[in-house]
């Protein structure tokens, strides 16, 4: 285990792309300035996903703007230029606050949360993106609002982004006017509008834990029926697909962030399907770049066609982990590691 | 009030037919014998979805399957002919047992529910599908199964249902075994494969009131939210065409049995779409017979091309309200009540 992990290490400075020339952005998903440090010592191309609950949850009261942007500069100024994108709070759902008491709530997961929340505390939601806006001038530093289900969602939360930028410009504060602002998709409706949602983004970020949540009725926390979350469901795929079509039509990149971007037996899923962006946890990057190195982004693209074909979850799973298997021991693949 | 249901009352024996002639069938939503009387006396073209939760939660135990049969049989009698769609238990979420205690949920909706009971409990819901299988000898009874993600979900039930098929035969019992098997699109996936589940069942019926709820993430029973729960929203209607389309490609016909078949505003959809069953409470029949009939399909379906162009739920509804208005004061159409 140790040696294996060793040899992992010496792919850090090996750049993440198929073995035969295409490019895959493996960023970093992390909670905390420490787990930065664990992203970049497994070489994350930058942070895809920046949870800023712990900000809010680690005190007896809401960050102020200050102490915020103290924390979202010192991460851009880590990454050297790499992006940073930071999500804009996610509370609710199983994310509580200490000093705040969010209403009790029957099924949390469909309740009042993220950027619900936000659109309703539009005091706190001014603060952070004022935090997020000054941090700009430190590094590449973007925008992604989660829990997004609607154009008209998107276009107050950037109403409200519009009012912070014209404070701060009013103050006189340094930050840069075009940052990129994204969605998270992880709600269906999003996916149904992706089309509609795409002319509102710089970028799609498909937060597949809760999204198949959602799309398959199961709480994956819940023991009873956590076999029914699936990520290789042939919906998730023909989602998945539907949302990296919207977004390969209007021009815009697009991230996968839930667990199974770190699952090596859905990287021909990514390949085939044009994405872009990979962002994980720090411990899956390298095995993640390790599979990417032997596989062919063009056989995975062949590949996609037979995996939209199947009907049940059972067969996806079986034809991924096969065409896995045989990349790592096609002769001629770069292998780098046994 | 009083004046206009009297009114209203003239229209039980109208066909439920568009101005230009196209048929809808109003079926009814119903969960007891009661309801039924009130269904037919408001002249329901048959039962849409019974909801056999009653059945269950009536008693200190499971019913057995002779009263489950009973019930089904008076039904299927009082309706002479008429169609009769079963809905197989559909506990669990926010419906529970006082006799059998359903495991503690944090989010129940997103749970151990309905075919995931059943398919758990293969005992008891092979009690049921010999009840249902029982009836079909005295009127048009059928078989709808609720809560349906997958097509290994639907050939799992179909197998317990064979089971009891095979079952009744050994015992000389009689009933008929061609029974229509429908399921219900209420879970985003099921959307998502509509394709690949049409070539599973004789029937479709979206149950709109769980598929906005999943695919918006809205629990509707939670105040905080509940604005964000929006039938018109741009997602629903798109997810309905995708069900539609699946459907009438693979010749099976479509119901909607959520509480948005009764706004008279959503007609036009239907009919643009080619719904072809309307499951109502009986309350809405005859509002919703005395705006179809003053209704024209074509139109409809003019109005279908403008109404998904639209970018949120407030133009659909602005749109969709506008048209039933007219309709209502257009010169030549068939208006039996003002
Ligand atoms: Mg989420
Ligand atoms: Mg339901």
């Amino acid at each position: 285990q140790k040696v294996m992990k060793e040899q992992l290490l010496e792919l850090v400075e090996v750049p993440s792309t198929t073995s035969d020339g295409v490019q895959l952005t493996l960023a970093a998903n992390i909670s905390s300035l420490k787990e930065l440090d664990a992203a970049l010592h497994n070489g994350a191309d930058g942070v895809g996903l920046f949870r800023t609950e712990f900000l809010y949850m680690d005190r007896g009261r809401f960050p102020t703007e200050d102490e915020q942007f103290e924390t979202y500069r010192a991460v851009a100024q880590k990454l050297k230029g790499r992006p940073l994108v930071i999500r804009t709070l996610d509370i609710g759902g199983d994310k509580q606050l200490d000093y705040y008491e969010l209403p009790e709530e029957d099924n949390p997961f469909l309740g009042f949360r993220a950027i619900r929340f936000c659109l309703e505390r539009k005091d706190l939601f001014k603060t952070q993106l004022r935090a997020i806006l000054r941090a700009t001038a430190f590094g590449d530093v973007r925008i992604m609002y989660p829990l997004i289900t609607s154009v008209d969602e998107v276009r107050e939360a950037n109403g409200v982004l519009a009012e912070a930028k014209k404070e701060l410009e009013n103050e006189g504060i340094e930050f840069r006017s075009d940052i990129k602002v994204g969605i998270m998709i992880e709600v269906p409706a999003a996916v149904a509008i992706a089309d509609l949602l795409a002319e509102e983004a710089s970028f799609f970020s498909i937060g597949t834990n809760d999204l198949i949540q959602f799309t398959l009725a199961v709480d994956r926390m819940n023991e009873q029926i956590s076999h029914l979350y699936e990520p290789f469901h042939p919906a998730i795929l023909r989602m998945i697909r539907t949302v990296a079509h919207a977004a390969q039509t209007k021009g815009i990149p697009v991230s996968i962030c839930g667990e199974v971007a770190g699952d090596v037996n859905a990287l021909p899923i990514w390949l085939g399907l044009g994405i872009e962006v990979l962002s994980l946890s720090a411990q899956a990057i390298l095995p993640v770049k390790e599979s990417l190195l032997r596989t062919k982004a063009i056989d995975s693209r062949n590949l996609l066609e037979g995996l939209f074909r199947c009907k049940s979850a059972s067969e996806v799973r079986a034809m991924a982990g096969q065409f896995n298997m045989e990349a790592a021991l096609a002769p001629g693949n770069v292998r780098p590691i046994v």
